[in-house]
């Protein structure tokens, strides 16, 4: 098997409308098409990733490589990388992929000193650029691997050993100078092993003040060099660790409230990391946006029946139409957008597998987001949830919510009251879901 | 059978030591005992709950009552109420309890008015107040039951109708009234239905938009009527609703900060909601100290196999101690204390069965009291934990920490460094945790 | 509120087509339209279930009622239990349902004695059967409620105490012979509380001693009397108790061998049961089948962030796709149907929201049937299914699953192969439903 | 670091007695100490494992190797196995373990032929046997690892092509062969990828029978050459695959009937497998010899809140207290033993660190024997428990049990009763275990 060539397909995937039945041809994704304003391709800002795509051999912790990619075998670490990403991009252009993503250690090998493994990252980065001139397409972020070297075994910031924290220090400060040379739009910090295994060997409060600092350098540095992105934060519950610091979307809140991160980090979310924390992937995003967070997504699916990160391609349509139901109605993506953080399973041993699962799942986002822009033109949701709250909308009312009344106010209105319930129609708006998806 | 001697017990539960096998003796909590500078009660301020121990039936989703207690026969609703207040002090006096904790509705009952449920509450609450004069029992805290009345089935504080939130102001000024009547040390919020069902008909931003005015008038209120205990929240993830908004520690730390509550506003931590959240009590406990948010405690304990509440009494003494190791480091409980928050299983309906639940638990507790306070004697847990952190004490670590280093400077270092991981010796730690309990 | 035109409805639902708004319409559910050789009617054979329906007043484990239904005010509890049964004959009329069914003490209220148990269930039964006959409404099965009466709580047939395995004898002797009078076409056993709440007092060897022998006494009974139906399990891993021992499909198939079962018992299998051990519904159905022992459905969804029984009207076409792809396959339900053992919201208080749920459900279903039926015509997953398995159909290898090799022919013959791994196309299916649903 | 002295300890483990803070010496595993008749050592039959103890580099999902060790570096397959079998024979000797366990690719490098593993495995094992000659070390049990590699992605036995199947059985052939040839006391079957990713590409029915005939081709061999202990299955629910058909002990239960297997295949449990399936290792325990299928113990612990495999060292005193006691109560183990399934943290990576954790663990199951030992001499739990059942030695009730009544005739002497529920009396139990623990 050769990386020349590498999927058998020479012509980029079409667009062939519902009735297809081609699993290499969009039923549903029409870039051009309008939708809210926007086109879809504007709308749905699709990202390839480096790391499930390109890097992983499609091991697991019972079993070794299945993938056996030329780019993986034996011989020049540099060369390999090289090759790997001729058919990364040649995977964006069979897919007409906008976006691609990507950590510093998937696109170019680690050396024996950070200034080496930097050394290397620019000479692929380099040529990311090359490629990047020739293609449409461009960078929605960038991030470094901070958890997978075992210096990293007990977290990069949250370690305890303040040499590994500087060391991490010199590898961000290259993968955020690299992301912005290749004009990223966001730049990513998953805390992969920011977490504990053990209480028993870890000073929560020490760790997380660490963590708090290392952003605020981010921060600073990123706005010293005019990267005008936001930083992104991850927010995973547990796996690797046994507890991660970025738990979930309110974690993270209370997280960046106290270290005064607020104005300067946003979320990347992702469908498998909301359900492993206990939330529907619609819960995280409309959390985030309450909280002013919502930043950019990764659009995957986890198994609910299971308790690791399965990573698979997104397939379900009703659970993506709420989400961008959520996301049309505040407007779209600014600088976010889908990335595919979506691996095929290990058994998809064939090329041509990597992109029907794309295909596929991108077909499945395009539909779920032609269903929210119909609900929304409807006001099929919107309308019942206002009238739900109307009765908040008097003068009395929203002095409470002002914070012009007190309790005993309030109180004494409330003892001459006999308030009833009102149906929530749950069932009713399942119904109407299900209408539009 | 009769309210009268009920438990068919005259004399309090005594401490007999280690050897004893009757199941209505202590064998560690020895309330005279010092432990740290104070005694076991001082430290340990057990609460008797008059919710699950008096109120509840013994149902379960799929059956009634079992427990068919006298005081829950048809009749006088207040006359039952006194009843039921006999037995509640007979099971402080045989416990020796030094404090206990209430809802307004367990002890009084609604009725048709919210007047004349707060006359209701009034009646039995001097009822207390009388009670208490003979009894060395206090109030650890009181709490109004805002979830479980039909007209709360959309929330409280969060209810989309306006007048549900008055009408439940009304109750918390009752409760918090009645509760500094009787010198309650604390006043509790356990948001049982602040939270959603499904967020088809859900507005989340206006909704905790909602709680945090609720909280501000409750803060404002208790420092009008000059309540000097705090405000302390219950984080629980689930049930009754699908997703509650004070889901957890983390959650709570992030909500009290949005709303400048984080003064006047703490936490009471149950193991079982911590176990729902997917977190261990110990990192809940933790959190809350590195957050300046410990309040209280429920002690009680989940089973991790299942998905629900089930409020087990506390037996184990490993994760105990941990807890107790935690809070005794912090100098011990201040206005808190162990709220036994736990009910006996169904099955249990002979009326020692009570008695010998609280023996049981108090006695655990009790023992993980004197296992953590031999750890912390011997610096078990702290020594190695100092050791771990250590690299972080010299004066340029410390300076990284204190903001007066930027990215490019500690980067800069970093690529001078190649830092070996050092082992996390958890088998070793935990084999000192199995050495003290 | 009266039982009286409960439902505001005079005319009953119908099929009104795809593009109807109107949640009061079918539009997949067109009971005579052909599908693989039967009416949906046959196919679906929808059952509407009292307890959920009727009998459950809106209570969970923290609140009281919530729907406040005429028929359960105080009163002649008789008089109360026919006036249910005209709402109940009302819903089935106006959903056009062709079965019902039901716990004994659904629709008669218990007695002080056993007797006259019996004697009200017989009195509320000869009402149904008259009121069948100006109906198109069928039993589709029935069954004792032998887990919520307080004398129930240590189980059953498990029960530690042979009097209450002989009053659910009794029990169930009339449950049986009331729902052979009604001509159901199954009986259905649910061992709410044949399990245990802990080990430390449990004989599990016992107990599941007496379940086998408690089933096979029924088994016998039934032959006697010509109750021509299978005798249903219906398995459920946990709740009420921490484990029950009808866990699943796998765990009733060893039991049913152990005690010689297997030809008589067969399966009622319900998504929010399978989801609560571990398992897809789908797997449960598949394995049911495979292990001979299917028999119906109890149609609803589970949440799948929740660890209790949820009961939601099942709306997850994709999920019932490939059930009923399955069913038909097998030339769809015998004597099974789809029982609508699912609780509206506590918080859906009108009564129109009842006939909504059933409504939008049995609309789901529809098009999930449909779906399966295109899938099945076009081969979309038996094709794939055939060719991976293929390698099986030659001699040699037909040999191997016949029993005629032994393990050192086989091995001879693997050490002079290298298999190569082919892969196994999941994203590639995964499409493929996608564009069946 | 060298093989040599890897552990850099000279003097095996020592018993020390309950006062010793020594990590490296037994504060309650006397071996020679007499328990019920045998003694600690023969009681307890620890193993070593090879996989997690020699062969595991100390990777997981997000990150690689963190051990380092020297066998592990690159440089003759073979030379490195021996070297690693230097250290395996060295910690056998440290920790004067009674039995070791391993899999084939644990000990012996895999070749580009079957008949080159074959010919590796039995170059090692041939040492393992001349090192077993000059150590009291011996097999508990042999298995065949067919899931780590690539031509297994889809199963092994049930692999959809039959020439995978083929090959497994050449290597568990070699496998079983081995392990007799070395005097194994069981050989175990672990399915590791004996189930499916998906169901839309498995033919589950297919797939149990495969693995029927397999097995029953391995019995039939086992008995051919005369090896004397069982078959042992070893239950898992998932991980590495969605779903493993040898869930847990009831639906193994299940499969062994319906292919005969009852009477030479037992089960290998563990508890991190129990409770991924939902269940206490205790349930697994009693269910197992509640089935006759009780065989061996793969002694380590998972963490309650996390979804996958941790194997953790056991240090769960309670818990193994209740095992135990099953277990001793029913004469201890025949050809099982405690095998240390467990393997040190990610983190632990100083070679001591593998000595402690196996010190540690030990203690934990002597002072579990220990206690065991105790509640079965007081008849702590025998005791209540036949108290409980009491009722049912009665002739009468004992005639149902047996079969010589009907129905009918139950029924109607119930219809005669009206059973009083006794107490569960679960907190007082719960008392009992924790005065033994």
């Amino acid at each position: 098997m050769s990386a020349n060539n590498f999927f058998g397909l020479a012509e980029p995937v079409r667009f062939a409308g519902e009735g297809s039945h081609d699993p290499l041809a969009f039923r549903y994704y029409d870039p051009q098409r309008q939708v809210m304003g926007r086109t879809m391709e504007e709308q749905l800002r699709f990202a390839v990733c480096y790391w499930h795509s390109f890097t992983w051999p499609g091991g697991d912790p019972f079993g070794g490589a299945t993938f056996n990619r030329p780019w993986m075998e034996p011989g020049d670490a540099l060369q390999r990388a090289r090759e790997k990403a001729e058919v990364a991009f040649d995977l964006f252009r069979l897919l007409d992929a906008p976006f691609f993503t990507f950590h510093d250690v998937d696109v170019a090998p680690e050396a024996d000193t950070l200034q080496g493994s930097i050394d290397n990252l620019k000479s692929i980065t380099d040529l990311f650029a090359q490629k990047m001139e020739g293609s449409k397409v461009r960078l929605l972020w960038g991030t470094a691997n901070l958890f997978s070297h075992r210096r990293y075994m007990a977290g990069a910031a949250t370690n305890p050993d303040p040499d590994v924290f500087a060391y991490a220090c010199g590898q961000v400060k290259a993968a955020i100078d690299a992301t912005h040379a290749l004009k990223g739009e966001n730049y990513v910090c998953w805390g992969g092993r920011e977490g504990y295994e053990t209480l028993l060997n870890t000073d929560m409060k020490r760790e997380l003040d660490q963590l708090g600092r290392f952003l605020s350098m981010l921060v600073d540095y990123k706005h010293k060099i005019g990267f005008q992105g936001p930083i992104l934060i991850e927010p995973k519950p547990k796996e690797p660790t046994k507890h991660q610091y970025d738990y979930d979307t309110a974690t993270v809140f209370g997280f960046l409230q106290k270290y005064d991160l607020v104005d300067d980090v946003k979320l990347n979310l992702e469908q498998n990391h909301a359900i492993l924390a206990g939330h529907s992937f619609d819960h995280e995003v409309k959390l985030a946006y309450a909280s002013g967070l919502f930043g950019s997504l990764d659009i995957n699916r986890g198994d609910d029946l299971l308790g690791w990160d399965t990573d698979q391609f997104a397939m379900n349509v009703s659970e993506m139409t709420l989400v961008f139901h959520e996301m049309l109605k505040h407007g779209g993506f600014t600088t976010g957008g889908l990335n595919f953080d979506a691996k095929i399973r290990r058994q998809s041993i064939d090329p041509q597998d990597l992109v029907i699962a794309h295909v596929a799942s991108m077909d499945a986002c395009a539909r779920a987001l032609l269903a929210a822009e119909r609900m929304l033109a409807d006001g099929a949701l919107e309308k019942p949830l206002a009238e739900r709250y109307a009765g908040w909308d008097s003068a009395e009312n929203q002095a409470i919510l002002k914070g012009e009344r007190s309790l005993e106010q309030v109180a004494e209105h409330g003892r001459t009251l006999n308030p009833q319930p009102r149906s929530g129609g749950q069932e009713r708006l399942e119904a109407v879901l299900n209408r539009y998806v």
